[in-house]
């Protein structure tokens, strides 16, 4: 059954690879999206918040829902979205696949699809092509995923209370065509190796709450020694925010954001460490996407 | 100081590689080495259990007892070993492994040489050139190892309590040497993410309980395709065996033995189908390494 009345749905902002896991590893961060959605007259997109963004109806909030129900075999109604936005644009903090995971899940909600969670994850880790931002934008915390048989299998794991994840924005966009160019179409044996050793070493980490073994498991050799020449500070911040008493620091997705994880305690010196490098953004763990009612009008 | 009395050390027996954890996953299996080790006025092996080895010092367990005195700083003095070895010899069952680590855990109990669990992983993974099975034989249950500043870094997760471990080993030996010539030496990007993905989904179903996560877990796209031509009939066991009930199916270290793990309830249909691969042994989980004194002389 339809439900036209509105819907507010909250996604959080998200990092990919977390170092080895290239395509296939994310988390999400208590940092949230936040999109009113109602049926509607006419396609409506009223933004506000990080960046610019054309008020038409052509975004990604607009596209997860045509694709939505299209996965439902439903056409598109019309819809308007009232779009608040905290997520920086275009800097490795999945703020894509929160706007395409919030329209899928604003038809999911308006329309009454039935798509739930593993539906909003089918279909925009395909809109996307690569699965390591939605996974944890739908299932919240740690998230795996791996393709088979034609569709993306994820599992999540809560991420340890104590743990704290500090992004270093840059002013400057890293287009993610360039940053996905320069990623080599083979690896050597060991490389491989090394990969996934510490993709399950990363998933021990959370699941032990083992802080300190983010050191190894954080370190990678897939992707960012060859997005490194893109980045110009960014293997001297690591090593600063190492030395302020980081557990482990990575490139968070395409970049150009350099992400570190630490304990509450060393997150004021660690902060210091990044700051030339970027805005930082001290975040806690987040769980996935939420939905409520909007507050009802006065 | 030296403690010049008798030592009892058990090895477990292991799995290495788990599908697509290639050089850096192993897991430990209740079924054990037993070495009776003290110093002598000459070296000696009596050995007794699977297949036959010569009674000279030139052995793995001899060889891992020097190893390890050498790791200290410490000529090695000549030991006696008596031997009880139930692991299939070059079978993939960690047979090797396994009489390293007790070879070296003797020297650190007879010489007192403060190796501990680190010290005897790192000479003994060092001396096998990987550390996949070295690292469940120490520290037991579901392990994961990887390299980094010339330094092996393992941790361990105990795995479930109801999975059950079938092994099919078949009467010929693969040698470990032809296997790995089987494998290439560079992989296609997307062969790199599907084996990173599982890797961390493995971890993930052992510290959640998960058993039919292991389907895709277990999917390896790495060595055992290679590998497959060397092994008449093993892509048709793991077809028959998962058909069968089994979570997950894969090549048991470097092979030729296939390894399924299920619920207790379909060990026998999964025994069923494996029998036409090999003989099999359905084990529990284990955990590392054990020492103890000797029963006392009636």
């Amino acid at each position: 059954m339809p439900n036209s009345s509105d819907t507010v749905i909250r996604v959080p902002a998200t990092s990919a690879n977390l170092g080895p896991g290239y395509d296939c590893l994310g988390l999400a961060v208590d940092l949230w999206l936040t999109v009113r959605a109602r049926l509607a007259p006419g396609d409506r997109f009223d933004y506000s918040g990080e960046g610019q963004l054309p008020d038409t109806p052509h975004n990604l909030t607009h596209q997860g829902f045509a694709l939505a129900c299209r996965e439902a075999g439903r056409e598109a109604p019309p819809v308007a979205f009232t779009v608040s936005n905290p997520i920086p644009l275009a800097r490795g903090l999945g703020s894509s696949s929160a706007a395409l995971v919030a329209g899928a899940v604003a038809a999911d909600e308006l329309l009454a699809l039935g798509l739930g969670q593993d539906g909003v994850f089918q279909v925009c880790a395909r809109a996307e092509g690569h699965p390591d931002n939605v996974a944890p934008a739908v299932y919240g915390g740690f998230a795996v995923a791996a393709q088979q048989d034609g569709r993306w299998h994820a599992r999540a794991c809560e991420l340890p209370e104590g743990w704290r994840f500090l992004f270093a924005v840059p002013a400057v966009e890293l287009p993610t065509v360039t940053a996905r160019k320069a990623v080599p179409e083979s690896f050597a044996r060991a490389d491989v190796i090394s990969s996934s050793a510490r993709t399950a070493l990363w998933a021990l980490a959370v699941a032990q709450g083992d802080g300190p073994l983010l050191d190894v498991a954080t370190r990678d050799v897939l992707h960012q020694p060859y997005r490194e020449p893109l980045l110009p500070g960014f293997a001297a911040a690591m090593e600063d925010a190492r030395a302020a008493g980081a557990w482990g620091t990575f490139l968070s997705g395409a970049g150009p954001t350099l992400a570190a994880i630490c304990a509450a305690e060393t997150v004021a010196p660690v902060t210091a460490a990044l700051e030339g490098y970027g805005t930082v953004l001290a975040l806690d763990r987040a769980g996935g996407y939420e939905v409520s009612a909007p507050p009802a009008a006065p």
